[in-house]
């Protein structure tokens, strides 16, 4: 075994410890342990804005682009934010302890199934510092132990957070090694931590394709993915022209660079000439650009690039469009079934019928009836916080939360039956 | 690709198509396909007769032992009750398109959480060929198009039970390849349907070490092992003697061979002298063996053998029973936890405070105040049928009914709504 493996073992053996004093905490300790992280990352950011300010001098040496350094930076009002995150998970009910279902047999047990927490947690994740608080803090609440590792590129600011966290804990009681971050940023670390199956029940990477990749086919546990969103939208025969031209331009352009906008517009042939003259007088204004199969090209000129079978999967993360004309309603549910990412996607169209049936036949985690994608979102939904979109369809599908950090067991009461 | 790898991806692909068709089809579709399967099974046994014969010839000319070959045995008797296993199933509430919850956002977003079928289920089992009528039956209830693949000993059985499934269901107009079996014996069979997650939606392997391994070490896609069972129960000191003998008696002795039956006894030292006295003398009558640790040895003589540390861990299968005495609860908590295999554990005792504290902090699917071990079962549930016992924690925990054979999706309905 090499001294890595030994490392990270060794901090799988301590989270699982950690997971069963964690299990035992009423909602007041968990609660008055996430109120002392929150003090703790308020009441001293000189370290951690020195660690980050140590990665974002390492990103510009590297030529990262400006976005991406941006991503990356803290400062206190960040922090503040990020502090007032952790407040807010504090005022979320604990789904742990809910009874799910209770029930008596004629035996006369009785079966009552209870959520539990699932018992530890690895996130893996790239960029964004503010993870570390916003998963680690989601998992304490559900009495969950984490292990975290984050990307190399937010490496010195995660390390600072995550010992903010911990140090808060500990004033407050909480488990020793209830939060630990992976001190190395050795990508072996990510495939030694995929096969510790004994140490961690679940996997969350949120990523791209080569992290996902690195995860899925090493880990023996659980997977949960984070990975993209290749979100369509189909405008029916029956669509009102101006609800679909508003949910179009709002799915693709108020936030492109996210997982829940939109990439491929699909248009009934009965409505394409009419609606797509229509939509490019404001796609043209929001600055889109287009790519269309033949038809859509007939319709608005040579002059729009082709579109190739690859534009179909494609995350374009942009102010880029893909656009096909379908034949009728099956067609679009075929394409969005077989290119889509199963991720949110949506028809427009006033006939209830078409709807339902779109409802019933698209095999993704959201789909939507006249509204934007947008909404595939924890607070959009009402969950008050999420862990992220998962884009797998077990154990948890769409936004993660925290009742998809528990899991449940039975609890069998009796008076001495025997079979 | 090998010409292997072409054909079990081929199978994949079809049962992709299926499952988008199953999907759609209404419950009184299924529950008329599942009756026409029923019929067939049943109306001509002899093909499927002459099959198992091949089966069992083989069988006995490798030497298999009498038990096992009368586990692969079928006759007109098994057929029937096989089919009158599928018309209970017929009888039993579809979850599919269940709402789990419905709620309004304050933008007048209507979201429901609704049940779905998974997709394509890969069923991997050993030895019995009534699992492939059992697992293929619950997974057309649920909309799930499946792929078998079954253990050498049952080969023939299970392609001629697989064709009688096939063709009750075309006649009753099921989709093609809803149901399909590998038609190769070959271990790399297995390999390469664990790493097809484009086809496969979730493995549920159904054996011994050597199966579960290969699975897990190739799975890309979500995994629900139904693996061993080393259930233990803790005799407290506040326990009722009798009472705790006859659960011991009949979790050990009732039918050892089950995941469900148990295999460790712990005892709390105050109450061990008078109450393994006791027992001695039931469990010799049932032709129990004991392994004692040296307190047990001390208390019930040195012709008991000794217990190593790997008897904590074995699954015995047979009239064989670890015994340690523990100095307290948490001691005893602790060694499940450890030890265990979080299938099913119980405690015996008259002190409530005792026992609750037990039921919150042992960390199996299944923990039992006063009560058998050996109830752990869908039918004892109340579950009507059951694809087996998950001893996974995600996404199905326990008894795997069909309730875990489906997923949700969310369906939002609104009127225009934008971010």
């Amino acid at each position: 075994m090499s001294d890595l493996t030994k490392q990270i073992h060794d901090i799988g053996a301590k989270a699982r410890e950690a997971s069963r004093a964690l299990a035992r905490l009423s909602r007041q300790d968990k609660d008055r342990a996430l109120t002392a992280m929150a003090d703790e990352l308020e009441s001293n950011p000189h370290k951690i804005l020195e660690a980050n300010a140590r990665d974002i001098e390492q990103a510009e040496k590297n030529g990262l682009s400006a976005p991406m350094v941006d991503r990356l930076r803290l400062n206190a009002d960040r922090l503040k934010s990020m502090a007032k995150g952790i407040r807010e998970v504090v005022g979320l009910t604990d789904p742990v302890a809910e009874v799910i279902r209770e029930w008596t047999r004629p035996n006369g047990l009785r079966i009552t199934k209870i959520r539990t927490p699932i018992g530890v947690v690895g996130i893996i994740y790239e960029s964004r510092p503010n993870v570390t608080a916003d998963a680690a803090v989601l998992c304490i609440k559900t009495g969950n132990a984490t292990i975290l590792r984050g990307g190399s590129e937010s490496f010195h600011s995660n390390l600072a957070i995550a010992e903010a966290l911990q140090q808060g804990g500990a004033k407050a009681g909480l488990p020793e090694n209830s939060v630990q971050l992976i001190p190395v940023t050795d990508r072996e670390a990510v495939k030694i931590m995929s096969q510790m199956d004994a140490f961690i029940d679940v996997i969350v990477p949120r990523g791209g394709h080569a992290l996902i990749e690195a995860v899925v086919s090493n880990a023996r546990m659980p997977v949960i993915k984070h990975f993209h969103g290749v979100c369509i939208i189909y405008v029916d025969k029956d669509a009102d022209f101006d609800m679909a031209e508003q949910i179009v331009i709002n799915a693709k352009c108020q936030r492109p660079g996210v997982c829940n906008a939109m990439e491929t517009l699909l248009v009934h042939e009965e409505v394409a000439p009419e609606f797509l003259k229509k939509l490019a007088t404001a796609l043209e204004a929001n600055k889109v650009e287009l790519r269309g199969d033949e038809a859509t090209r007939k319709i608005l000129g040579a002059g729009i690039k082709a579109a190739t079978d690859e534009d179909w999967t494609t995350e374009y993360l942009d102010l880029i469009m893909a656009v096909r004309v379908v034949s009728d309603q099956e067609a679009a549910v075929t394409h969005i079934n077989r290119y889509g990412s199963h991720h949110s996607d949506a028809i427009i169209t006033k006939d209830t019928q078409a709807a339902e049936s779109f409802l019933n036949e698209v095999d993704s985690a959201t789909v939507y009836w006249n509204a934007s994608t947008r909404f595939t979102d924890g607070a959009e939904f009402g969950f008050g916080a999420e862990i992220g979109i998962s884009t797998d369809k077990l154990h948890a599908r769409g936004p993660m939360a925290l009742e998809e950090l528990t899991t449940y067991k039975y609890v069998i009461r009796g008076e001495g039956q025997i079979r």
